[in-house]
């Protein structure tokens, strides 16, 4: 993706070394940050640095990497061991880390050389895969569409591309005229911040609503369809997704509004048997109760946004069952959200 | 209502002149805003420094009489009917606004006393009014019951008691184990910062939710019922409210979730066939692009929370069809969102 007219992907390795863009400096200030052991790169992970499920699992299989390169020769297994352990506990919503994790060590079993291939190998994939979904996807998107997101799904959430912002892009770039309403997304609000900065990067009309609004745009034939991506997907296609999605696609469903998860195969996990088996993560009350941002001077400030003694419940994720999700956008074709389709998906 | 052990209302008179606590400064300070002109009442309305429906309605009123009170003779007649456009002009959706000010402009074309007499009479109405909403709301909440509400309809958006939040308080009194879920309700965030403080000080328990989890947790059996205010509430039910209503009421009816909104016979206005014909206010982009809040030195800072050239769409309210609308508590007890119901209650 081009930032400024250079290119860029979300993260990369430098031999040992874990380069990525900072995402929580963004848009404010536009950073890389340089992670050399796996400890660093954990951390993050942890801190939301780098976020996004393809973005996430991008990490933990450099993470991963990271630990076999570094091992020391005394005690080899279980430093990659308590690594792997480590990187795992960062986001516990996210399937495509513990996908990453689990092929570089196994890979890594092998030879160190073997973990490092397989987590570039994993990298090119992620590449490859929301190409895919950017094209299955493109043609669901009408010429004059206007489309609803939730939370960021594009090229900063992955590698490059992105998952559900993927065939908004390709759309744009076939000459369709489309106009892209933005959920803020709070609390963290990588809606507002993430999906506006990426968007405007590209050119693509767009404009932020705060989370409250979609329902009544909805009711008022303001939105033609929806795309959202997935943290992890179970294997009745019960879907977990950043906060708020579930709300989107109950009332898309009341409205007769297509709603669409789009994600590569890597975010499914078929050891989960519907939604009740995803952990959801819970976050610090402070996401809600205090907002980061410039004041008029560009200093960056933090402030509450709350009443002095206020608490607040934080969940990350939710869950969508698969009866409100119209189609599943993945590397190899839009499917249905139900077993036997995600059940061909990986047989073929 | 106590505000650290002291007696207050939302607004009063005292001769020519309005005083009102300024909702613009709470939490992070209390202090009262005193207007000398209806001019300065307008202007308080119409940055918000006073909001809710009823207080809405309260302040009109109030402004209505003082444009009696300092018409001057020459002109008289060009005066109040051009100070009754002004604040009718303040606040576009709020029903108890026009209400207010229609019933002081009558009683004013008699006599300026009759003006002040009928401001007093409706202050005093809000006060019996939500009071007996209180009442015939309470019964509706059972023991150890886990409500949800959304934006601010307590004691603060009315002259006291409240309208949703006014059977909460009564459950509370009556010793019911209650808990509050507090939508923080972007964009001006009245849940977290006027909801939960208002709560606070009268020690029930809660906690704020940010407003994309109200589906989640309706959908992990969390909240029993969910109460609102109205902005205004057509023939047949349909209800205008702070904007992401409309989303919290079709998800409560899937969810089976019963969804009460609480408004006086002052919030209902037959004019309006149904919910189309209820205008929505647009507000500034800004109260999305930006917050403000006290730095941890506990000064006011304004920072903006999104991408630098991002823009937002603002729509205040948005409009709940009287289909999933359980019933609604008002001052003569409960009725149901329909035509039926609705001229029964101002049939008697």
């Amino acid at each position: 993706m081009l930032i400024n007219g250079k290119r860029y992907q979300t993260i990369w390795r430098e031999g040992c070394t874990i380069k990525m863009i900072d995402q929580n400096k963004l848009p404010f200030a536009f950073e890389i940050i340089t992670c050399q052991t796996h400890h660093d790169t954990c951390r993050a992970i942890k801190e939301m640095h780098i976020r996004g499920a393809g973005a996430i699992g991008a990490a933990a299989a450099l993470a991963m990497a990271q630990a076999f390169l570094l091992a020391p020769h005394e005690g080899r297994h279980n430093f990659v061991r308590s690594a792997k352990a480590e990187i795992e506990s960062t986001r516990p919503t996210a399937q495509n880390l513990f996908y990453a994790t689990t092929k570089v060590y196994e890979a890594g079993l092998i030879s160190t050389e073997n973990a490092v291939v397989e987590a570039d190998r994993l990298l090119r994939q992620d590449l490859d895969d929301t190409e895919a979904i950017a094209q299955h996807g493109e043609p669901l998107i009408p010429h004059k569409a206007h489309i609803l997101t939730h939370c960021n799904a594009g090229w900063l959430a992955f590698v490059d591309n992105g998952s559900a912002l993927a065939p908004i892009y390709r759309a744009h770039s076939k000459g369709k005229d489309i106009f892209v309403y933005i959920d803020e997304t709070r609390p963290r609000s990588q809606g507002s911040r993430l999906t506006a900065w990426e968007l405007s990067q590209n050119k693509i009309p767009s404009t932020i609503i705060p989370d409250n609004a979609a329902a009544s745009l909805m009711a008022n034939n303001k939105i033609d369809l929806i795309i959202v991506g997935a943290d992890r997907i179970a294997a009745n296609g019960d879907t977990a997704n950043k906060i708020g999605t579930l709300g989107r696609a109950i009332v898309a469903k009341e409205l007769g509004i297509p709603f669409y998860v789009a994600a590569p195969s890597s975010t499914f996990d078929l050891s989960c048997s519907n939604g009740h088996d995803i952990p959801i993560e819970l976050r610090s009350p402070d996401e809600v109760l205090f907002q980061e941002g410039p004041d008029e001077d560009g200093v960056i400030r933090k402030i509450r946004v709350c009443a002095p003694d206020a608490t607040a419940y934080n969940p990350s994720f939710d869950i969508t069952p698969a009866r409100y999700i119209t189609g599943i956008i993945t590397e190899k074709g839009i499917i249905k959200a139900n077993d036997t389709d995600i059940r061909k998906l990986f047989a073929e």
